[in-house]
């Protein structure tokens, strides 16, 4: 099993958190996102352990909300004492109606409008990382009008590439988000808005890639962002006292994928961090994390239910199942790899190399190509794991399909938390006089 | 200009149907989606007349609904005397809404759900394309239940694969969608239903590939689809006396695409079907076909705000807009090419080659790669062309940005057929208690 929320039971049925994956099917229909709260906050409890352990207390992990974002996520973030990274005016405001609390809020994204900076002002969140000159003169202009001072992080570019298991310095200035160290781009900005009345630079923030298996990238970015506080200091005698290493912490898809242990991961970039900071002598900063994927990812499965198997001979079997690109689109856009089963034939051998094909008339929505799976026929189960993440939020409504319903398990309880979108939903904004 | 309802004005800015589009983008806000009526309804005239020309009364011009479906555009295809082809239930229930004729319904799909077919039994839909053989024993015992004889098409693979230039007898057998001629599974379900008491096999379905250009795949299709009727007949002895080639015809997304005419096109599939009709004796068949993009994907264009641009010497120049991947994924899907502009200094020359990313937090969130733009800056418009078709239709919550709203020009007048996304509308299903 992929992910430790994972198990069989003794029916031979896939459980998730303990509970029945079949019942939950007949109980919720299909296709179902069910997710695993308990294991969501025992990955947050473990990331707070983790740098607490390591760092002490001068730190906030903050979950990246893109990887999955309604407002029950943000109880539970709260209750676990998270903060949160959020991108967009919607995910700013799915925290705040959720009553998540604004002062752990930190605000990226390369193109932040008018109408969220205000909201976010507002709102008083924790921190803008600011993306380009614009958003700082908007944000300088709009704090000065305002007579307030807006503490800010910048976005940067560190230089550090980090894809699996590459390893490479340079490249990555071609990127649109943030400034880049290596041309003089950030060091200029920060002199821009050291003389600016409506801002005080506080922060830095990278953010490297995603995904990330080997440590080194994230050790390497520590000592590099280390390295700039110092050069920030010794060149505009600007002490700031806060980084953001961003996240890009790996999740299993596939048996594969080896990510590192929390522990070992945090005590690799803390212990760089100590040591460079120790050398500059320089007092070490507030630390930010923000972990998104690792945190949701391997709590969550989708369970579709196969209308039809195509059996082809000597070319290749398609399952067709009643979701696919519009409830994860990552096989389209991306060729991401899954591991699947037939959650009622968990003591079946997976004898079957079969093709899992959506149901959108178009002939790229497939879940994954050449999967091992269970022999199945319509109306058996097909779920997907590690769906946790960038499922749900990256869901659509092509060929107007209803978005599917988010379950949420703990304790041996089960509770809607997303309900399933109606046809009259998908039709609420159309005007037809 | 790539679409004929495209020019520029006197003021020297860009006018969709006429219309100023720096002026609809103050009205409506961007990122915004406009489309031209006129030019759609010319469209659908332009294929019903060339069917007319080429084939006699016969024939049925079915929109294909996935390309861009909103009830709105179901009045235009009522008013044009148009067919529509749907994928799913969510489509139907769209087209039904908006008081379409049930009767010009052809229902696709590779994995029809018991719901969407009871759905489309109760509203008396003209056509059910079935998939595969679980479909078929559906739609046959919920005939036979309620004492009915439900007439069928079957979608085919006739081994004509057409990938723009290339032109391959083969291969196409690896589809999700439909029965093969080759392997003999086709004429195997059809002989399966013909020895059902539910069901009468009166059609044949086929479709080839999307934005295609070259002609010879759809004349060859014809010929090949009209060899199978007659096989059909002196195999089976049934004359199926329909036959629905499905659509796939390219349009321009940039200069160097060049579409046929659909007065040629038509003429050539329909030329080839009476002569090989006509060789073998064979009545000629109501004839079907199902344009999609090529109705509507160059009526319409998006607009977005320019928020910054970020110009890394030596690298590349990022002009960063206030939509993307969430309103059109089909660079992130398909890297698919685009044509942009400046719509407020369309005199001026396109003297900036840059990339134009999307707001979302994804490095892949772009429209395009190194595009000639005229030189902007913030609070600059973009203007996106020919993005009609498979853009709102794809559009997602990603980074729970709002959908983007629809606005149809007619006739010197705008008005609105999509309202804009509200944050609230986002979290409507979000249950959080």
């Amino acid at each position: 099993m992929l992910s430790p929320c994972l198990s069989i039971n003794k029916d031979g049925h896939l459980a998730i958190g303990g509970m029945d994956v079949p019942a939950l099917a007949r109980e919720y229909k299909t296709p179902l996102y069910i997710m695993d709260e308990d294991y969501i906050r025992a990955n947050c409890r473990e990331y707070r352990a983790a740098m607490k352990k390591h760092y002490g207390d001068n730190f906030l992990v903050c979950y990246a909300s893109k990887a999955f974002c309604t407002q029950y996520i943000y109880r539970i973030l709260d209750d676990e004492q998270m903060g949160a990274d959020v991108v967009s005016g919607g995910e700013l405001y799915t925290a705040h109606k959720a009553g998540f609390p604004m002062d752990r809020i930190y605000f990226h994204g390369n193109n932040k409008t008018e109408d969220e900076i205000k909201l976010g002002l507002s709102l008083g969140i924790r921190r803008f990382v600011v993306d380009n000159l614009e958003e700082l003169e908007l944000i300088n202009e709009l704090s000065t009008k305002n007579g307030k001072i807006t503490d800010i992080s910048f976005r940067i570019k560190p230089g550090v590439d980090a894809h699996t298991h590459d390893f490479i310095k340079t490249g990555n200035i071609d990127s649109k988000f943030g400034v880049a160290l290596e041309n003089g781009e950030a060091m200029e900005i920060i002199e821009i808005a050291s003389k600016m009345t409506g801002v005080r630079v506080v922060g830095l923030h990278c953010h490297i890639g995603s995904q990330i298996f080997d440590n080194e990238p994230f050790e390497h970015t520590a000592e590099v962002m280390m390295e700039f506080l110092n050069c920030v200091r010794e060149k505009l005698g600007i002490t700031i006292t806060e980084l953001n290493l961003g996240g890009g912490f790996g999740v299993s898809y596939v048996e594969s994928d080896d990510p590192k242990t929390i522990d070992t991961t945090v005590k690799l970039f803390t212990d760089a961090l100590r040591a460079k900071a120790g050398k500059l002598s320089f007092p070490l900063p507030f630390l930010v994390i923000e972990p998104g994927r690792s945190l949701v990812g391997n709590a969550g499965i989708t369970v579709y239910t196969v209308g039809s198997v195509k059996e082809i001979k000597d070319v290749r079997t398609y399952v067709s199942i009643d979701g696919g690109m519009t409830d994860n689109p990552r096989f389209a856009l991306y060729q991401a790899e899954y591991t699947i089963c037939a959650p009622e034939k968990m003591n079946e051998e997976k004898s079957e190399c079969i093709t899992l094909a959506g149901r959108s008339c178009e002939s790229g929505d497939l879940i994954g190509k050449d999967l091992m799976l269970q022999k199945v026929s319509r109306g058996d189960l097909v779920a997907v794991f590690t769906t946790g993440a960038y499922n749900y939020s990256m869901s659509s409504n092509y060929n107007r399909v209803p978005r599917a319903p988010v379950v949420m398990v703990s304790k041996g309880e089960s509770k809607l938390i997303v309900r399933r979108e109606t046809y009259e939903d998908i039709l609420k904004n159309d005007i037809c006089e």
